[in-house]
């Protein structure tokens, strides 16, 4: 793969700068400064500069960036162009919400599909979700690498196994337990909880 | 307020030390080691020590600490018996889906209420949303200082605007957009995409 690396920090920038960057060339102009960005975005300058010197390496002195190849890359490094596809097991609330998230693909991942092993949630949608027993095939064949578990801590583990044997090798977790993975599958714990108590504790200090 | 500084990391551990100084706890065991509480929620020891400095100042040497002094300054400290009361504006799937997730309370935060603009969805759920009109009344009435924002980036800054001006001191947002709150207003901005775009950009590396 051709993606480059880049901090989480400003991957979280960059679909800002691509929404700009879109905006100004349909007006029709051709190059920009980091400083213009910086301005237009109420960022820092430094920060900017940094952030597409790791997305495009630096902008000529008195010209700038030349906008279009600047789209291009940071839409590469996002994986505008090919989203990657992923799947979902649990479909609650949690799920559902997750599912219909508009802006995953503006950061390059599509959710295809949310599997549920209750035939009831299964019937529910008309058709949007589907049994757990079609789930393996189904990444097989499409090649699914990223999975998300919203099921609950009880079934989270065997989810997880299951997610492995289909090949899939990155796992996003909202359920609230420990998960083991293989070496090799990256997984990424997400604690919704933990960002509430979080401000929470902050919040012990501002009053 | 008497709550100590932790990090958020260690904030994260402290409901599963929690859980299982509770369960022994139960069982009668009044000491426990800082070895054993590693050993048993497969954490590192010198992370554990550290976590629990922190949280109680250090055990005593070959007899470790009270169970029950450690469980009562966790739960100050999460603020388990004395939970925040907060409000969540936008009662879409991922409203909803805050609303009814059980892990805010392990984490001393209770969601008391969620307002929506729209009558159809405040009459929808048998009275568990409430209409906008009536929102400032209850936060001031209920003294909250906690509000979470579901809605979309368009309607994102109004609700922020009436949140400030409704007393609430820390908003937490799930909007894709930037907020501007006044100085003194915790803002903590939560990007779902962001999570998975990241793991699917470590992806990319992974393979």
């Amino acid at each position: 793969m051709e993606k480059a690396s880049v901090s989480k920090a400003t991957l979280g920038r960059l679909p800002g700068y691509l929404e700009f960057l879109r905006t100004i060339s349909l007006k029709g102009t051709s190059h920009i400064s980091s400083t213009a960005i910086a301005r237009k975005l109420s960022l820092g300058e430094v920060l900017v500069r940094k952030d597409l010197a790791s997305v495009s390496g630096a902008g000529k002195p008195r010209v700038g960036y030349v906008i279009s190849e600047l789209i291009e890359k940071i839409e590469k490094l996002l994986g505008c162009n090919r989203p990657t596809p992923a799947v979902l097991v649990g479909a609650g609330k949690l799920g559902m919400a997750l599912l219909r998230y508009d802006e995953f693909e503006n950061y390059g991942v599509k959710i295809l599909r949310a599997f549920d092993r209750n035939p009831d949630v299964v019937n529910r949608d008309g058709g949007e979700i589907f049994p757990m027993e079609s789930f393996r095939d189904f990444c097989q064949t499409e090649e699914i690498h990223i999975g998300i578990i919203t099921v609950g801590a009880s079934s989270a583990q065997q989810v997880c196994d299951l997610m492995v044997e289909s090949g899939i090798t990155a796992i996003w977790n909202f359920a609230p337990c420990k998960l083991c993975v293989p070496e090799g599958i990256l997984l990424q714990n997400e604690n919704l909880a933990l960002s509430l108590a979080h401000l929470n504790n902050q919040l012990g200090f501002a009053n």
